[in-house]
């Protein structure tokens, strides 16, 4: 791959030069208060940002993988019944992380490109009546298959069962690119990380916990250490980490909210709805579907591209990185093979995607799928004019 | 615009990641030996580049114009004959140079988007049986109207003439992108920047100079000291400057000259080649003209594109800017509104070409011009497919 | 404090100007060819680093603390006997998880300012006729007191008592900085961090396994998922992580082992005990004494200056910050307030030194402890320029 | 030369992090309006910096002595006369330039560690009752000496000859350092770089012209293209250059004047006198003298130490980056071999500073001079402490 070129991975996200020279930092004491002065800037504005003002959040030098074991290991213990959707990669990730805990897992499985059975989840939680479901897993966005899931639904379906299981909400894709409304919705543990959304390298587990899954990690038994928010939590109030934190991406998290805030949250998810709906227009120019299902279950940050029966999607990706030094994203799992993936999240320009969607078009067209060339970028250029008439028109 | 985004300029450039860290440099002692083993090897780096192995090399803390009036007051006495063409923004300020310096400019007028009249040149040098000339100017590659010119040519007609004016060439858009033979060409003094074909930040006057062109400095009495090359070479015989280097653009430089030397200099051409090549096909593709008149003239760096009779081309330039935050190059001069400029010099990949020339199409579209969307992107994978495929039979 | 200042405290240390640009990369996608070329050379030179040859490497985007948990859930089962001397703060840490993790921890209180007690341990280890200990935890150095432990010895202990207990060394603040020989001492986990004398951030828990721990693991029954080395293994094994991986760290890491491979790991440990030998003389010279107890272990990576008695030594720290914008380490856990630490690891030069012996000169002097101005520093000098002496000699 | 240690020659100076990541930029297009957003409040900082509000500021891509050509070519016609004071290598390489420009020097020499000979000049001017000296030459402070003049006094001696001759004034050591009063001393040029007070890279040539200065220019009839300050207007105007502008360097100027004016100028300048003082108390100590003959000479800038009769002061120099891997500066022109300089200008703690006392006295112990290891460095502690003990009571 060219260094020159963007990625589409579905995260890590291009960084913008601005929060590299955040994350790029001398060493400085984190004991000392100059560490205060970044930590809780940063804690405040991913607060803002996923809408979680009444939650507490702890940030760990991990990633994603790292949050959804801290949601569990702090709020869990051996035995606890967990509910959850195996409906792509990283649902299906999650759920083997609560096999290995000893927790004791209701596994629906979804068809790859369908969202959250909510409606099951709810007569699944109705017939709970003892109580033994103590978490909902609920994937916000499915990377591997570019699938968004109502998790306000699901929220609704808790209300409606009248079930106090915890609700975890993988959000690891999806916050601070799409809506996301943790106080809203109720959410109990939220985990995302830091080179999605937030556009930095990768690094940090960020976890936001509401009062009632704080409350549940005082009796929860399954043993943590690393993950402990409860040292965290001392930590914090010291202006420290229970441990060496990670300085220079901490100062990436303070600088990265403060660039997504002053863009303002609605016009952040409006360019990625903008960009999605380019990239989603090219594919249909292509004459290809993506693996969701239906047009509500279009994810804004990536979209995962079915190619034609019998031809390995993986060839796309192979080909991409070495004859045009562009990485996109290999299908996953269940989908291996039968689609490749384009990531649009982070900060994306309409020049920077029509230079993937350009890219792609070649290399279908190299692999003889029967794409025009030029076709996929019209019917997205079709979408960015209508964006940036609007920003003239807004302008004026 | 946006910083995301790749620059259209031509020039400077993007500078590659790599580049920036060469030139982000600590403070070093500039009197210490570690300065000598910057800049010898960045001297002898440049001397490769510029296939000038008999040359001396002389960078000065400055820019382009700067190595211009290097090229002058170190070999021109007031009064001395210089012989130009005007056929750009670029040469018709060096001859304004020289007339400024007291120097007595033969000009010739050419329509901008001709190339340098080699023949009207010969006959002028033939006529000077008296050896008024004692300079011909020669401007390889005018940024300004995406031409090149045929320098080898021009030094036959000298030595047809038989006639001894120094040969000054301005390769600072064509040096390090397009093939320059500094000593098969016999040029005399040759000046370039860093912000070009050498991707780096502005800031730095590169010239070459012939033993002749040397040895004229002796006698030489236009004022100089600032731009001397007595001084200079003193300095760089105790490695060092006769006033402060610019330490950081040196050890640019240096490093820029490795990764051109290290990727060669015919493929270097013909990257270069292969994203000019895209360019001017998207330009076909849209009904546009170059203002380069014939193939012969187009350059590879940089393509000026007429727009049509009564469109102000300024106005894609300033569209692209404000609405997709892209740069692309106005009209200078004599083609002020009739042309715009893509600047296609540097290390680009066929991924970010692609960027520019859909971009180019939706500011057009914008714009009333009737352009078709995905015309030229289509055009221009055409030719970047083909090299691509060069690539992978080369690999085989 | 001050950006400009270089940091005393006992890690993360100062880092090299090419080490904050190595960890300075653009995204590149962690599932391409690049990406292997970046982890594998990574991994071989931390094992040159630290004598590792037989080790498998496991490097997870956590922090030290994350790899004493990787030890532990990996090798271990809940109930399984551990033996541990707590001798200061870190090895203190080490024995909390192990209790949270239901492991069964034979624990022997030493004074802060001991090392380990080998003979201790042999006597117990022999008396486990019945093989309940699976585990000895060694603090190699104990950061909070400065103290460097004989793991040689241990091992040596191990041997004696015939017993097959896994050796688990926290090497932290020694590994990179002093000798550790994994192979000959027969280490079976060896825990250290990016932060230390590697020269990075914060950011990576790095751990060595001895076939003996790999084999350990098929049993084990601790839970992991986030620090699981079979996961890890199947990741290596395709060029990839089971998670994202922290590029840039890891790209910092290669580059840390290639700079320190290059000075040649001896005197990469010379130069350590040069800078320690001279912050001592300075404590000598001040009249303090360390709170190491004998020289044999006095570390050549941190020292604990004890401070008179009745005096709050975490003033020192306070008013270097604020007084002089420098960090030193302050003390911990029971010698909280007892001693103030200087930290002297990583890339440090003579000159650096001397500017933090200097200002906790100065700042002592502030305090009213009666330190003569100029005295540690002249007694390090001393130090230093026998430094310069063998250096001279050696070019001779 | 070690990478990781300050440096202590006058110029370049140590750059401050923050102005590293302002001066590393991806390229901009520089005739786009966000030039215009960096372009202009630098130059709006730097009149502040230097208090020349009435003043037109000129910034060339170039150093100091393009500053003084600029100063020369743009005021200046040939056979004008020109008056200065030969008293260091600064001042003597200006009277050089003036003479090949084919000025007419009066040149007084003056022993090298005496300021300018103000009185000699106010006779000097008075008897030119001719008017024939169009232009004074002053050189702030010379770098060579250590000396600072008093261009206060220079200003009321051209008053009280009633003489109207230009006056320029050198101040490439002394701005933003040193009080530097440009409409109060009624200076005509200023000239200076950005590698000295302002703490970036070299780079550019920064002049400051007063309305009279620019009204000079329409009549100066030396040759100028590069430093023609009437290009650089009309640029300026139209929010560009006439040539390619350094914008990283600009960007960076821009953020260091931001810089200057937050901490004050009056503390930058208090803290150039505390750090000074503390290395000519140290001077003091080892039984040195600074070239500078008397106090009020004393720059606070840098400080040049003579050395023993018969002792190369260069041998400073070089041991000191060989065995310590410091920079000093080198004795220049009549005083090479006779005194070392320690520059101690820019962005310096006091732990810097110390960092360099402590080296000097190593290296000259070493080289056999009669220094006491540690006096300089408790000389300098002495009036270091009294700023913290400053700073103190300020904040009580």
């Amino acid at each position: 791959m060219s260094l020159q070129n963007p990625v589409f991975i579905p995260g890590p996200t291009n960084i913008p030069d601005a929060l590299r020279k955040a994350c790029d930092m001398p060493t400085v004491d984190h004991r000392s208060p100059i560490f205060g002065d970044i930590l809780h800037p940063a804690i405040a504005g991913v607060k803002k940002v996923m809408m979680a003002d009444a939650a507490e959040l702890f940030i760990f030098p991990s990633t994603g993988t790292g949050g959804w074991e801290t949601a569990i290991a702090n709020t869990l213990s051996p035995g606890d019944g967990v509910l959850a959707a195996r409906s792509g990669m990283f649902s299906h990730k999650w759920i083997d992380m609560c096999n290995r805990f000893g927790l004791n897992v209701q596994q629906l499985d979804v068809e790859w490109g369908e969202g959250l059975p909510v409606a099951a989840f709810e007569d699944i939680l109705k017939a709970d009546t003892e109580g033994r479901i103590k978490a909902v897993l609920a994937t916000h966005n499915e990377t591997a298959t570019g699938v968004v899931s109502d998790v306000e639904g699901l929220r609704k379906a808790l209300d409606q069962a009248g079930h106090d299981a915890l609700l975890f909400v993988d959000g690891v894709s999806s916050i601070a690119s799409m809506p996301f409304d943790f106080d809203g919705w109720k959410v109990d543990v939220a985990v995302t990380g830091s080179q999605k959304g937030f556009m930095l390298p990768p690094g940090l587990a960020i976890t936001a916990f509401s009062e009632k899954a704080v409350a549940a990690s005082k009796t929860a038994k399954l043993p943590r250490t690393f993950f402990s928010i409860d040292d965290m939590r001392k930590g914090y109030a010291a202006n420290a980490y229970p441990y060496t934190p990670a300085v220079g991406l901490l100062h990436g998290l303070k600088t990265a909210t403060e660039m997504l805030l002053a863009e303002g949250m609605d016009n952040v998810f409006a360019r990625h709805a903008r960009i999605a709906e380019g990239v989603r227009a090219a594919v249909k120019a292509w004459g290809l579907d993506p693996c969701a299902k239906r047009p509500e279950l279009y994810s804004n940050t990536v979209t995962a591209i079915k190619t034609p029966e019998g031809f390995d999607a993986n060839r796309v990706v192979a080909h991409a990185s070495s004859a045009y030094g562009m990485a996109f994203g290999a299908g996953l799992g269940d989908v291996a093979g039968k689609v490749f993936r384009i990531g649009h999240l982070g900060m994306l320009t309409d020049a920077m995607a029509l230079s993937g969607i350009a890219t792609a078009e070649m290399v279908m067209a190299d692999l003889g799928l029967p794409v025009t060339l030029g076709s996929g970028v019209a019917a997205a250029q079709l979408v960015y004019r209508r964006g940036a008439d609007a920003k003239r028109m807004a302008a004026e």
